[in-house]
């Protein structure tokens, strides 16, 4: 089994940093919100990864961060969270909204009472997420304060990868590998795309994954349209074009590869695709590198496909954030202005859009001065047809 | 593969039955919210269950209801979903906040709009899963509109199941327990927490499912004490008592089936305890029925693992809803004053704190006038130790 690790001391430094931030900005605290799915700040801070329950932590300007919890999940806070001062609140329970009659409760009021904050400027990472109902808790005890749109504090921190975090996602990357060489041994027609999706899940778990890093995609004949979709019971036919994108997640951190694979031999429409996105992938990883604006690889690849006559296949891409979240700040778009830096780490995610197939050819990098470190290595790209 | 499946025109209906309930509260529409791991009111609606995005159902009064989507899931959400009508809007997007330059959205005016809607009276469903910034631009769109809480007409039509939603419990269950006899088969010391889980995931899509019903659930040891938890990087050790609970989701429905198991002998204290929680998990199915008020088996069941000593060890259950989420409305608590009536359905979790582990016994049931259906009738409850 692996050994990466984020340590619990890497943990209470980012808190630290997310403290100078909440001061630089005048803020009395910050207020971060995670839900299970989208769980990246706050296991970012403390560790923790709620279940049913939703989750947050407080960063006051000085003293002690809190975690906040629902009513049930004590015990595993404690024991997987790396915060000691763990609270409970009505508003982060189960959706099923259950009465918890007789259990006593903390509330935002008596919480900011006992850390000695007076609520005037409270900043918000990930309103996104936070729901009405939290939002109000919030605004009945802090009557008077302002509420302060604050997503950039920890985007700030996340954006730029530690070496115990490129660490988990390279292991992440090669148990990804493992995944998706199992898919490309057992993949038949036959099988429902959710059947091809057990076969991945079997691998990584049993390789060293924490959880899918994203739900598996098996997206075969035109499901492989969806950019973004989900695997179905379609049966596998034989000619059928799959787009698989496999991740599994290592301590927290969800990397994602893939190519397509094609039952029989690729029609020439695909085949034609498929060149062309195997070579802008490999394009796009030559045209990134630290100094320069995000958008300069994002106008080079929509160039290069429009140059090689598949203007009119382009939907998306080339390349999004990649962290605790396979999605995660900062995007590469073509409005996109900053700087790339090193150690920003990327989904170089080739997708181009056929009549009726779609394909996407993805892996990671990490960017250096020099280009990037391309993050599954081993992983090469090319077309694959199974007889 | 399994067969069953909601038909489209069951979702058709559902979305009437909204409908008549909108005109009933005197409210213009009624907005629908859910996320990815809380997908369960949209999905009711348009079998339309969003990934990386959110999703919303607007139901007007009169007409034709509409799918909101966020920017990249049209295609998805075409194939998918069963509402012909859908638009996109940019706080549905993911929580990576892309800029999508130069695509244009619809927003909640265009569509109220189109939809010949005067926002006076908007009822919200899925309030506790609704993200501030979805809040805003509803504000924003509407300002005029009083925003109403109405959870409730979702919620009073999902309690009672079809015959069609209990075909793919059904379905569910019998896949969640050869997912479960997979690990008892395989479970050994020296494996991962993580490691079974990959066991039973591998076995439960290859049966037939969609999706996890729930995350995998095996806590071994000291992890055992956690109510609510997550899987481990822990290694089985000998003597280890493990709390395995496992769901295969099947169409949108979401059932668990488990039991502790010991890798060894058990100690005397965990025999003892094990052998209340049988009791009295056998117990609480014979005093549910429809007609009585769902506090009944809460209070039978507090009382009669106090008469076996066992108070202490008390947390938590005996049933919470069961339907499309593995926890889902309405709870059973000592305060529940509704009624049970048939067709409604749900876990009955037995669960019981030791010192040191936790263990749970878990079925579904299907409440009837006589007594309850059990939802996994093969699965035996009983002490088990592996050598």
């Amino acid at each position: 089994m692996s050994t990466v690790a984020i340590p619990k001391e890497e943990h209470y430094a980012r808190i630290a940093r997310v403290q100078e931030a909440v001061r630089a900005a005048g803020l009395d605290a910050l207020l971060v919100h995670s839900h299970e799915a989208d769980f990246a700040n706050v296991r970012y801070l403390s560790n923790y990864w709620p279940i049913f329950e939703t989750a947050g932590v407080l960063v006051p300007a000085q003293g002690e961060a809190v975690q906040i919890i629902g009513p049930e999940s004590e015990t595993f806070a404690r024991d997987r969270g790396y915060l000691a001062k763990i609270r409970r609140i009505l508003e982060y329970r189960e959706s099923a909204d259950p009465d918890y009659p007789g259990v006593e409760l903390d509330t935002f009021a008596s919480i900011f009472a006992e850390c000695g904050i007076t609520p005037n400027r409270i900043g918000i990472a990930g309103r996104s997420l936070l729901p009405v109902t939290i939002y109000e808790a919030l605004r009945r005890d802090a009557p008077k304060a302002e509420l302060v749109p604050a997503d950039d504090i920890l985007t700030n921190l996340r954006v730029i990868k530690s070496e115990a975090e490129l660490a988990c996602l390279r292991e992440g990357f090669r148990i990804s590998v493992i995944a998706l060489q199992a898919v490309l041994e057992e993949i038949r027609p036959g099988l429902t795309e959710q059947q091809v999706v057990g076969i991945a899940q079997g691998a990584m778990y049993a390789a060293g994954a924490e959880y899918e890093a994203h739900p598996t995609y098996v997206l075969s004949g035109i499901n492989s349209t969806h950019a973004i979709g989900r695997p179905s019971t379609r049966v596998l036919q034989k000619g059928d074009l799959v787009q698989l994108d496999i991740g599994a997640r290592v301590c927290g951190y969800s990397p994602s590869v893939g190519f397509p694979v094609c039952l029989g031999k690729m029609t020439e429409e695909m085949h034609r695709l498929a060149e062309v996105c195997i070579d802008a992938h490999y394009k796009t990883m030559e045209w990134i590198r630290a100094g320069i604006p995000a958008k300069e690889p994002v106008l080079k690849f929509e160039q290069y496909v429009q140059d090689r006559g598949c203007g009119e296949n382009l939907l998306y891409g080339p390349c999004h954030g990649l962290g605790m979240m396979e999605v995660e700040r900062p995007w590469m778009e073509s409005s996109s202005e900053y700087l790339l830096q090193e150690n920003m780490t990327f989904q170089v995610d080739t997708f181009l859009q056929g009549s009726e197939f779609g394909m996407r050819y993805e892996n990671g990098a990490r960017v250096t001065q020099e280009g990037v470190e391309v993050l599954a290595p081993d992983l090469k790209m090319e077309i694959v047809e199974i007889e």
